[in-house]
C-alpha cells in the first residue's frame, strides 16, 4: 500500500517550518536571541550567522516531529478540542506540567550539555519573542511553542559555539604549520 | 477566576487511570512485565508487590500528564483528526518519529539510570500487553500508549530494585545490631 | 565474601556529606539559593523549608553517588593525578566539555522539568555560593562541584513547588469538605 | 599562558581512541554489534558501513569525553587509587550506581530516541565485545567502558538508521522526478 510509505521528509520539514511562521515566529525572531547569547563569546559573530544555525536547526527531523507535535496541541487547546482535564492544563500552561518542556528538551540533549543549559535559562529568563508570545493576553494558547522556542533557540547556539570553537582550532592549525614551515625554510 | 485554579490532582489521576482502563491496559497486565523483569534479582517477589509498584508510578504526576496527552494523540489519530503530515506519521508509527518516546522517557529519567536501560529493553522486546498492542491489527492506533506502558512497566521494575537494595539493608542493620549487643551480653 | 557486599547505603550517604562540607559547601549555603529562587511563589516559605528540602535531596542514592564521583575527580585534578588530556580539560574547567554536566544533570531528571529548567539557569547565572566557588582563583578545582551544587539546588527546588501544590490542594479539599458539612448541617 | 588554551580535539581524539585500544576494544568489535542489529532492517547493509558509522561516532567531542572520563575511572579503581567507598562500588560494579550509565547516556541522546532505546537493549542483553567484557573475571574493572561501549554502538546504529531513511528518500525523489520527466516527454 502506498500509505504505507513513510511521510517525504521535505513534507515534514515545510510543514514544521510553515507551522512556526502561522504562529508569528520568523527565523529572524530567533536569531536575535541566538545573536544575543552568542556575541558575547564571539566579537565577529553577524546576525546572518545566527539566522544560518536557527535555518540548520529547522532541518533536523527531531526538532520538526516536536514542533509538528507541540504546535498541533496549542492549536487543539485554542480550539477547545482536547479532552478535559488536558484542555484546561493546556489553557493555563499550569506550572506543574511539563510535557511541554519534555517535548522541547527531546531535542535539547542533541545538541550537548550547553544546549541543555541554555534551554534552562531561556525557559526561565523568557527573552524576545519567546517574552513577547508568553505575555500576548488573547485566546492563543502557546504552552507548546514556548518551549519549542527555547529549544530551537538553545540548539541553534550552542551549534555556534562548537562551530567557534571548531574554527579557532582550525586557525591554530594552520598557524602551527605555517611557523613549522618557516622554521624549516629559516 | 476559579476557572485559573489549577486541576486537583485528584482529576487528573482519575482521568488517568480510567484513560488506561478505556485503552485495554489493567494494573495487573503492567505488573505482569514487572514481575518478569524482577523475579529474577529477588525470588521471594509476588505479583501483589509488582501491582502495588505499578499502583504507585501511576500516582506520580509526570507520568499521570504524559498519559494524558500520549492518548489524546492516539485518539485523535484514531479519529484522523490530527492534521496533516502529523495524522499519518503518528497512525503508521513510523521508526524515525520519536517524540511518542521522548514524552514516555521523560517520566523514565524520575526512576533513575535501571529504569532507562529498562525502557529501552522493553520498547525493544515488547513483551507481553505491551505485544498484544503493538500487534493488534484493527484500527486502533497505539504509538504513545506502546512507549508509556514501557515506561510504566520499566518505572515499577526500578522502584522495587531500590526497595529490595533498602530492606537487605535494613535486614543488615538489624543483624549487626543483634551481633554487637549478643556480643556485649557475651 | 563479605567484600563483595554492596557499600552500605549509610555510608554512601555520610561520604556524600562529608565531601560537601569538606568542599566548603553547607547545606545553608545550598538552602539560600533555593529559597531566593521559590520565595516569589510562595510568600510563608522559610529558610528552614529551604534547608529540609536541600537535606532530602541529599538522602537520594543517585544524588550521593554523583556527588563522590565528582568531587573526586575534582580532587584527583587538584593534585595532578588524572591523566592528560583530562587532567588539562578538567583543570581548566573547558566550556564544551560536559560531562561534569551530565553527572549532575543526571539527577535532576529525577525531580521533574522544573528541575531541569532551574539547573539550566543556575548553571548560567550561577548564585551564591555557586559564584563563590566559581570566582575563587587559588589551586582549588571546582569543575564538577559546580554543576553538583546547581543540581542539588534546583532539585531541592523543584521539591518545594511540588510539595507546596501538594499542600494547597490539600488545603482545598478541606475547604471543599467543610463546605459540603456545611451544606449538609445547613 | 598558552596552557589555559584548550586541549586541541586532535589531541582529545587520539586520546579517546587509544584508551578503547588498550583495554582491548577494536571498532570492528563495535561494528558487530552495529551490524547484528541493524541488519534485519537493511538487506545491503555491509560490515563496512558499520565500521564507518562507529568511526564517525567517535569523532564526536562528547563521546571522546565521555570515553576519556569513564576509562580513567575504570583505570584508577583498577589500581585502587579512588578513595573509598567509591573504590567499592565502582570495583564491584554496583547494581544500584548509576554514574557510569549517566555517563554513557549523556553521549546517546545526541543520536535521538531510537539510540536510546537501542542502548538500553544492549545494556541488558549485552552482546558481543560488551558480553566478553561483563564476563572477563580478571582484575580488570570495566565498569564504565561496558556502558561507553552501549553508547557508541547504540549511536552508530541509530546513526544508520536515519541513513538508510535519507537514502530511501533521495531514491524516491528520483524516481519522482524521472517519472515525471517521462510524463512530460512521453
Amino acid at each position: 500500500m502506498s500509505e504505507r510509505r513513510p511521510v517525504h521528509c521535505h513534507v515534514v520539514e515545510n510543514a514544521a517550518r510553515t507551522l512556526l511562521k502561522e504562529r508569528g515566529v520568523e527565523i529572524e525572531d530567533l536569531a536575535r536571541i541566538v545573536y544575543d547569547m552568542q556575541a558575547q563569546y564571539n566579537p565577529d559573530l553577524q546576525l546572518e550567522d545566527c539566522m544560518d544555525s536557527v535555518d540548520k536547526v529547522l532541518e533536523k527531523r527531531e526538532i520538526q516531529h516536536a514542533v509538528l507535535v507541540g504546535i498541533e496541541l496549542d492549536k487543539l487547546a485554542e480550539k477547545k478540542q482536547l479532552s478535559e482535564p488536558l484542555q484546561s492544563i493546556v489553557e493555563m500552561d499550569e506550572g506543574l506540567f511539563g510535557v511541554d518542556e519534555t517535548i522541547a528538551l527531546g531535542s535539547v540533549f542533541g545538541y550537548g550539555s550547553i544546549a541543555v543549559t541554555s534551554f534552562g535559562y531561556l525557559d526561565k529568563e523568557k527573552v524576545g519573542i519567546i517574552r513577547e508570545l508568553d505575555q500576548k493576553k488573547d485566546d492563543r494558547v502557546h504552552t507548546f511553542l514556548d518551549d519549542l522556542l527555547c529549544s530551537i533557540a538553545a540548539n541553534a547556539s550552542s551549534r555556534l559555539a562548537h562551530r567557534l570553537r571548531d574554527r579557532q582550532e582550525r586557525l591554530r592549525e594552520e598557524e602551527i604549520k605555517k611557523r613549522d614551515e618557516e622554521e624549516r625554510i629559516g
